[in-house]
This record gives C-alpha cells, structure tokens and sequence, in this order.
C-alpha cells in the first residue's frame, strides 16, 4: 500500500503543514498541492466543497505526494466510509466531545475487527494499491476536533480511543465555547491554557496533536508547544486577504 | 436598464479597476467581487470556468455592483452571444489582429441594424431589466485585445471600427510575439513603446485602453500612460504567490 | 450584518410570502427571486437540489433582496451547518415530532451559548457582513415542520422550544399522518382543526405559524387564521399545471 | 432505427408542437416531456444549457416518446456532430441568410455522401439503435432558421438546400432585422407578410414551415398560414408569467 | 402506478438480475440498462454517484424498462426520502444488523401508516403515475444487508420486520466479519454455510434473497441455493479487469 | 519541463498504445490510465467528455505518467487552445483534409514564431512546469486526423507541413468515405491499401503514423505495417462488449 507519508514525518520526529482547500475547485487544488506542503486537506464542514467536488480534488492532490486529508462535515459513517473509499489518507472529524463520540468515529475509519468500515475502496484501490485492505487500518489516520470546551472536559478519556491516531485543536470553536469572540490564534489566557494541556495530554497518551493556525508566530508557538500538524490559513482566506491588502496599493499607485 | 457602472467611471474621466477570475468557483467569485474593484472579468480563454460555470459567476458577481466581463475563448459568435444572454456587460475578445477581425466581434456584440446579435437576453434581461433590447448596444462594452504585432501593426484600422469601445493590452502575448517571452509587466523598450503608442492611438480614437498588470508599479506606469483600465493578477495567480510567499516563513517560524 | 428582511416584516405585523424551489437551477432561482416574494426558499428534502445547486441559488437569490431560506433533508446538523454557512438565513426542518428533536434542530442552528453550531460562515460572511458571528443567532430564522399527528401531539412543548422562531405547517403530510390522502390544500374537518389549533397555539407562545398552499383561496383562509409565513406552490408544480393547462387550448386553437 | 415520430407526424399532414427548454435541468426536462408535446427543444443558443446540460436532459426526454431536438448555439459542425452523437433527432440551426449557410448545416448534419458527418453515434445509437448510420441521413430533421432579413431575401435559394428538411421562423429576430422590436408574436404588416411567404414559399419546395409563437391565438394563425412545428412559449417564459400573474391575486386574497 | 417489473418477476418464481454501477456517469449508465439485466442498481456507497449523478443516472435507467435500485450509503431516512423521490423502485441498505436497525430502514421507506416516509414524490410522480401515494407502498422494495456476522446473529429477528421485502447479502463483508479477507465469491466453509442459511431462513420467512456474485460459477451456485436476485460484477470492475485481461495480449501481438 | 513521454518512446523507435475515454468520468479515467497503456486520449468529439469534465480527467490522468491527449471536437483555435491550457501534451485534431486545415491546426497548437497559441498554460504550467513556454513547442503533440478521402487525397501536402508530429487514421471515418459502412478494423482492399499508403508516406516525411483499432489481430497487422500509435478500442465499447458477452453465459449458468 502506499506510504501515509505524514505518519512517516511523524514517526521521523518531523512536523507535518497541511493547505486547507475552503474552494471548491480542483485546479485550485492542484496548485495548492504544489506549494510547499506536506498534506492537503479538503474541507468539507465549513469548506464548499460537496462530495463529487471533493473526489476531483483528491485526484488532483494526488498528482503530488501530499498526504490526503478530507475534514468531513460530521461525525457521520457515510461521508467518513465515502471519503475513505474515494482515497482520503487521513480524515479529520467535528466537534468529538465525548469518549463515545470518538469510538464511534474512530470504528468508522477503521475495518474489521477494529470498527465497522465496509470494504468496498474504490478509488482508494486505485490510490493506495490492491493491498489496500491488508493495510488500510495502519494506515488512515483518525484525527478527532477538540474544539468545545466540553471535549477539553472529556479530553483523556477521548486520548484513550484504540485506534486514534491524533487530534485537531478548533481554537476558534473552542475559544467561542469558553464564552470568546471565534477566529484565528486566540491569545486569551484560557484559550492559550487548554491548548498547551492539550498538547501536554496528547504526549502523555501517544497522540499525535494538530492545530489550525492564521499566523507564522502563531504556528511557531504551537511548534513550541509540541504540535506535529498545523493548518495554515486556508485557500479562501489567503486571497482573500492578499487582495485586501494589494488593492489599497494598488488605487494609490504606491511604486516600488 | 440596469447603468453600466464602468460606462460612468469612464464618462467622468475615472479609472476601473477589474478582478480576474481563473478559479472556476462561484464561491471565490463572490468573494473577489466583495474585494474594492469596480469590475470583475471571468477568464475563459484561459481561466477554466466553462459555459456553466460562467452562469454561476456571473450570479455570484451580481451579488455587487461591479460591472461582469468576460474574456472570451475565441472571436465566436456563439459564445459571445451566449455570455452576453447570460448576463456580461462587457466582453474581452482575444487576438483582434485586423479591422474584420474587430468588425466580427463588434457586430457579434449588437442587435441590428449595428450588429447581428440574435435576441434572446434570458438571464441578460434579470440582470439589465426588461428594456434591455432598447439600450443594450449603448450599454454593453465590447473590448477587442491588442496582443500581438499583427494587431499593432493594424491599430489604427481596428481603433476604426464603429462601436468598438475599448482596447485591452494583452502585455506578455504582445511582447511574445516581439521575438520576448511571456510574463506580468514586461520591460523591453519596444514592448514599452507599444504599449505606449496603443494608449495614445486609443485616445486619439476616441477608444479607452486596458491593460493586464501585475504589480502596483507597472499598474502605476500604465495609469501614467493613459490606461483607464486594469486588470491587477488574477486569483488564481494571487493565491500561489501568496503561498509561495508564506510557507518559508511559516516553516522557518519568524516571530513577528 | 445585513438585515433578515423576514424577521423586520414579521416584527411589524406582516406577512411573509415565500417562492418555493424545487427544480435544481440557478437560473430558475433568480428569476423566482425576481417574483413578488419576500422569501425564497430552496427545498432540499423533496426538491431535487443538492448541496452544490444550493450554493448557486442561494447566490442567485443573493441578486435581490429576498431572504433566503433553505428546506434541509432532514433534522441533521451537518446539512443544517453547511447550509447556514452557505448563506441561508432561514432554516425549514422537516418532521419535527417532538420537543428533544425541535431542541436539537434549534441547537444545530445556534451558535454557543444557544447551541452547538460551529464557526466558520463562508459564504454567510460574505452574504451576512463581517459581524455575523456576533448577531446570527439573532438573525437567522428557524423554523420547525409540524407535519404529523405526533408533532401534532407534542405541539406545546415543541413550541415552548427556546430560540424556535417559527412553524411551518406541512399540510399534505399532516393529513396523511390523519388517514388521509396527500396533496395541496387539504378540506378535511380534522386537519382544518388542527391547522386552525396550530395557529392559536403558535401566537399563545409567540412563535410565528406558517404554512405551504396551493391556491389564493387556500392561501386566505390561512391568513384568517393568522399565518404569518406562506409558501405558494412550487416551480414545479406552478409550470407542471400552466402547460397542462395551456396545451389543450393550443392544440384545439381557441383564438382569443 | 427507432422512429423519428415528428417524421411520421408530417408525413400523415399533421401538426407538430415542441417545448421549448430554456432552464438547464434535466428534472423540468422530464417533466415537460410528460405534457402532451410531440418534440422537446433544448436551446442551447438563447436558453442556458450547456453540452453536460444538454446529455442528461435528451436522456431525460427519452424516458418519453417525445422527438427530441436541439437548436445549437450557431452554425458550427463541432456542436451539431455532438448533439446529433448524443441522440438527438432534430436540429435548429440560428440564422441561416444564405444558400452557402444553409448547405455548411446540412451537410454537418449528414453522413457521406451527403455531408461531412463524422462517424461515432455514441449515445445516439443508445437512442436510435444499432442501425443508426444506415438510416440517420433519413431520420434525423434538418430545420434552419430564417430570421433576418437576409434570409428572407435568399428564400429560395436556401429552400432549395438538398437534404433541408424544414424551416424554423425566429419572429421576434425576423421583426428586428426589419426595423422593429423583439418579442412574441409579431403583429406589424410587413413581418406577418414575410411569415406567410416563408409558409408559401416552404409549401413550394416540400419544405416543412416551422414557428415559436407565444399564444393560441397566434398559434392558431400560423397553423391557417400551413405552419407544421410550432413551439410554444418555453419552460422559463411560462413559469415567469405564471407567477407574475399570479401572485398578485394571492397578495390580494381573492376568493374562488 | 407504473409496474415494479421485479416484483412481478419474484412473483412468477423468476430471478433478477442486476447491473451495478458504481462509475457516476449517466452514459454508462443508460448503456448498462441496454444490457440484458432486469434491474440496475446505483451504488451510491462505495460507487461514486453523488445525489445530483444518482438523479441523472436514474433518468437515464428510465429510458429503459429495468428496475431501478439506489444502493444507498447508510441507514439514513434523508437519503432514502431522497432517492425514492427521484424514482428509485428499490433501495439497498448497507449493514443491518439489528431489527431496530431494520425496522427504522423499511420505515424510512413507507408511507404512514406503514412508516415516517414524507409526502413529495417528485420525479417519482413522473416515473411512477399520479396515483403514487396510493401505491408506493406496495410497489417500492425493501432490501436490507445482512454483510456481518451480528446481522447473521440476529437473522430471523431481522428477517421478521413487516414490510421488508428482501434481503441482499454483501458476501465480502460478511466474510471479513468472520475473520477472513475481502473480495468476490467467498469460498471459506463458514461463509458458504452462512450464505446457506441465510437463503434458506429467507424462504421460511417469504423474504428473497439476494446476493452480489463475481463470476458465472458462483452466481449458479446461488441460483441453486434459491437466491432470487443477483448483481454480477459492477461496471468499473468489469472495464478494469476487460483491459487487464486484453492489454497483455494486445502488446504481444497475438493473432486471431 | 516534464518529458512527453510519449515522444521518448517514438524517439527509441517504439510503440505507443493509448486508451480512449469516451465515459465522462474522472474514476473510470483514473482507472484506465492505471491500465498498461502509455497514453490516454479523451474523446471530445464522439465521447461525451465536456471541457469540465476533460480538466478533472487531465487531472486524473497525471496521477500516472501516461502521456494525456485530448481528442478535440473541431479544429478550432478556442479548444485546441483550451485543452492544451488544461495540460494535454498531445492534440488529435479530426478530419484534416487539406495542408491548409493542416496548417491551421499545428499553428493552433504551437507558440509564436510557429503559430499563433496565446501564452496563459495554467494548469498547463501546474503540469509542465515553469518553463513551459520555452519548451512547449518541441514538446507537444500534434496529430492530424486522415478519416476521409479528401484528406487521402491530399495526403502529401497534408505530412508536409512543418510542426506536424503525427497522423491519427480513423479507419471507420475512411471507409465511410471510401463508400463502405463504419465500424472498427475495416477490411475491404482499397481501405487497407489506403492505411497502407498513408504508413508509407508518413514514413517518407519523417511524421509518426496513428490509427485506432478494435482487436488484438488488426492491432497487429498495423504494427507490421509500421503504425506506432495505437488506440486500442474504448472504454465505453469494451464495457459494452464485456457485458454482452458476459451475460447470455450468466443467465445460463455455465459452471467453470
């Protein structure tokens, strides 16, 4: 089957930077696959990209050796079975609050006898081989949101789950939920508090944790803190900024 | 019939300024026409939106007040008429290289006795109103693309032709076919003297003249010329410099 | 952020009259929008728009100023985050039966502390305006189906649901669940009973009742009742019966 | 080869009604298919379908015994060989002004030795069955529009085209090239002239006469002038005019 | 109601065959329904048919008289609603395994007071007949998984819902729930002896059985043990494993 | 820039089989050029493959190193630009008939000074690489269709224009032409004398000879004939051949 190459980076020791694909375009994709990046992933929660957007997109990632990743709209076995089959190498699941919710999402994921995924790896045949089902469970990452604070509650006992491999910090999710304004790096002291004691918690339990970030200080303290996956920005919001920042410039003539 | 909003700026003297959309999504469509352009241009030379795609965007983009153009493939009547029934209010037409040339494309823009187009505005009637047959040849804005010698060579014939309103530079087609190569905000002395002459044929004529430009200096220079239009990047080309720009410092984790 | 016009109607006493989408066209969309409506609704259970024709006709209906609602398939809150992200303002959930499946449609729909909705409105922030996080669970409209004698039942306590705007009557289903057959505008004494019970029960608890009609005539007997909110037929259904009632005239070549 | 029924129709002398398909959904598609039609048009010139539009909507109005034709977007062999290979049985040509026009259409639509038809029946020997080339030259309708006045001035000559089947009159483009304004039914003098001349004229070559008119009244007309294919009206016009005329009652709550 | 022509033939004794598509294409799909099957079931879980592609392919299944089946990704009232609405004649669910799990399935599949199923048949309307309601439920198919070992557990339990016409066994799976790899036509003693059983309890409980077989020898012996109802291979599988075998020879360059 | 690999082969003196796509589907193309082929050629003309659909096939095809070719539907500057924009490093343009149709063609395909191709490679710079431009000429394929007698005719003048790299024969196309019916592997004298002919004169002017076959018997005949470019059936065909074979032996039931 075809090397995960992000749990290689992780097994390495190394830090995995994953684009994060809000448009729902396969050429943008593409491009997104050819900027420095170790993963892709395609958001389909807050991202607009539908299921047979999201098949076309995984083949155009899978143009280059980024690793996969699809963040399904919810902790459901239909998309999570229809997204594996279509070749995601990690899925990233919403809103995991409880100990149940994370088993139910990580059996999902996984095959007989560790979970209930039905075989049937379509395009994932094509993309990770005709071993595929041998090697499918060691394979796929799981990675469950801690983005409520009634997950932070919860926290060791959803890094107890057999099978899941990481986590991913919501930190705008998570912060509104402790009673803050959503969007990118949260600097409030609680925020900032759960986040390392999830960082912490994940070593302690052999998870591997991953966070989204809007900001290279913002990542670099994640990086300090033992984060092994980050999310920059995402496609959406960096052009959007980019224009936002060049036209101003741009009407006033400003030269070089 | 719903003003053209880019006819005014250009009446009173003004500068328009157009997003250019290679992304086939309406999602970044709405998003760029939310961004400070008076105009938003949908590439189907190439850009990749297709027909279909190209209806949606044009939607997305009438969320706004920015004028919707749209460069089209080829000097074809079909499929101008076709964008023009779905809506445009300007329409770029590539490799105008003769006056017949730029009389097929100009007539291929206006209902008789200017033109031929054949009526039939379906969703060009949403949009402009319901007497848009009456004022549709004093409102649409036909744009024939001077980028190759051929067409410099025949400039003044082709600045000739009733009813053309404008001229875009296509600057790296333009400066290929000057024995240079291709790229934003080509330098060569000849490429700059041609671009110069299409600017001062253009007012001599009556005719207003674009550019496609890639930084704030170039666009800068061209607005010095006399250019009353430009069309800045494009989203696609954007979002990869943007990243392009970004990863190194994110991997290397400057602190701010 | 931008003003839900639904809402500002009802608080000044009015009535509220939506299109109804079941064909999957943008282009259809936007004409609807352009209709005498206040509303648009695209109905994603028994229409046959899916989540990506959703995204366009929400843009399409975007052209104008009609409040945007969306029937969802089901009561899921992955389809109801996706379509509120998507821009929808109003939510249609359809067979809510009891008073733990209207708390967690409402839920699905709000964000913390009112429910478990996640952050990250795309397109809404688009449509909605930078501080839509701030005011959407102020905003956005939801409103339960009570389409079934259960519902029926469990009426009060559905309506005693926090942060329940709104009923929406499904009288076809409703008189089915009575041992009755489907279809607009039902006459049986029972379900006039219950639809009038529904009416008088909502305005007790401040909810506002609505309702989908099939005829001008049903249409005023709902208004009586006090129905604050309509849906008149349907896309499909309003060109299914003009040209099946316009044919036979053609063929027999009645003149006028 | 699966019966062309609008042949059979013409050739017993009756009369052939077509629906005219504006709204590009194979769901209105079908269901327009169901009311009492002989033909369904898809207009890919004026109407929003694309190619993908266009396959699954002739697949749709298959389900059905309806002859389905498509006007193409122009006099382009490209197009016409792809509709006619993905099964449909007629084809509108737009703006046919000249004998050369008229015999560069046919001739796209036939296969050698009568034209230059490639072979590769795809979908359409699905539709047509496996001895679609032996008999396709004989099956399939040729209709060029007349809709100028240039047309009008080379009636003969274009009537005179080896292998033109029928006519189709576009009045309100006719109505503009001669100095008037678009729309149904045109009522001025020297238009309904040119109608019956073509009738006359169309009558004189064994050419079948054709027309899109926009009422029974009308419809009733051209049928005395001998027109023999008439569509009427269009999916978007009829559901645009139904709810423009019908929501006003609603608002006003007439009573039956 | 139009006929469910598998019923009819389970009704003379007879056995059904399906094709299988799991490529998204209406194309293939409506050639696979020219091909000798009595039904054809669209796989929407490991297949790759989204709702908008299943919509299209359903349309294209139509032109024929094949059974229409939806192989639907998961126990989900939504998409069940969905599919049945767009004309699906039988719906497959994946990995029943309880009776509760069974009895919510055929629910979601009936009309009150059979099940919750919501009134809107919309293209079934079309497929079926104006007197769909009255009919559906007897005439739509109820086919649950049995395709692991819990589901075997619970068999005549299973086997007991009202309502429930047929099971279809997913023999893969099965064998993977007992311990073995995946792939058609299990030969594993334990599998066969289940594959038995299970024929045979159906029998006793007037449920047909059904089965997905890979190859002529395996499907008689199913036929022999009174399996009623079988899919044989699926499209993509079919064309990879056509050219698998051809290729090689093609590059030797046998001769006939 | 990424090697044509195709090209390498043709330079080692060997042969080049292609597969054809005429199911529009990105997982019916990944899978196909997973097979042992060393092209992949998509049918715009008699496949059902729209621009979209082509790109998301590109796409799926550059997940291998086979060498992708777009068959486009006309010999027109807009496609043949588009397509190569959306990374085909091979063009087969249909029915080439004389040197200047020729001409045209190869002009259409390469950049200033041998042609007038528009410089704006986007997904064609994603795939190529950033020296596209410089290399693109030397680089891509053109292949001229020789499917009629016409173009046997001209055979000559045809091979000698300069930039053409190969000729496709479409043996089916020229025996329709030569008065014979179509259909795969022709056999009558004066066709096979003509493939023979045109092998021949190909080799004379140093131009690579293409056709498509249907078996594993003709395939070869060509290759004695000195054909180094094959395309090997279709998808769509041998799906429907697999089928049809496989069938009457199922519903027999055959053992091993």
């Amino acid at each position: 089957m075809r090397e995960n190459k992000t749990k290689t980076i992780w097994a390495a020791g190394g830090e995995v930077l994953t684009g994060w694909l809000a448009i729902p375009s396969s050429l943008s994709a593409e491009m997104m696959a050819q900027q420095d990046f170790d993963a892709i992933t395609i958001d389909m929660q807050h991202g607009c990209a539908d299921y047979a957007d999201t098949l076309s997109m995984l083949q155009a990632i899978s143009t280059t050796d980024r690793t996969p990743f699809v963040r399904v709209p919810w902790n459901d076995p239909a998309i999570i079975g229809r997204v594996l089959d279509a070749g995601a190498y990690g899925v990233i699941c919403p809103m995991v609050n409880t100990a149940d919710e994370c088993k139910a999402f990580v059996e999902a994921c996984r095959y007989f006898p560790l979970g209930g995924r039905s075989v049937g790896p379509i395009r994932a045949g094509l993309y990770g081989g005709s071993d595929y089902f041998a090697n499918a469970n060691d394979t796929i990452i799981t990675m469950a949101m801690i983005e409520h604070k009634d997950g932070l509650a919860n926290l060791d006992a959803i890094l107890s789950t057999p099978g899941l491999n990481a986590i991913f910090v919501g930190p705008s999710d998570l912060a509104v939920s402790m009673g803050h304004t959503p969007g990118f790096d949260p600097k409030w002291d609680d925020v900032i508090d759960a986040i390392q004691l999830i960082a912490e918690r994940c070593e302690a339990h052999g998870v591997i944790p991953g966070i989204h970030v809007g900001s290279v200080e913002y990542g670099q303290k994640m990086r300090d803190m033992g984060y092994k996956f980050q999310a920059f920005q995402s496609d959406f919001r960096m052009l959007q900024v980019a224009y936002a920042n060049a036209l101003p410039a741009f009407r006033a003539g400003k030269s070089s």
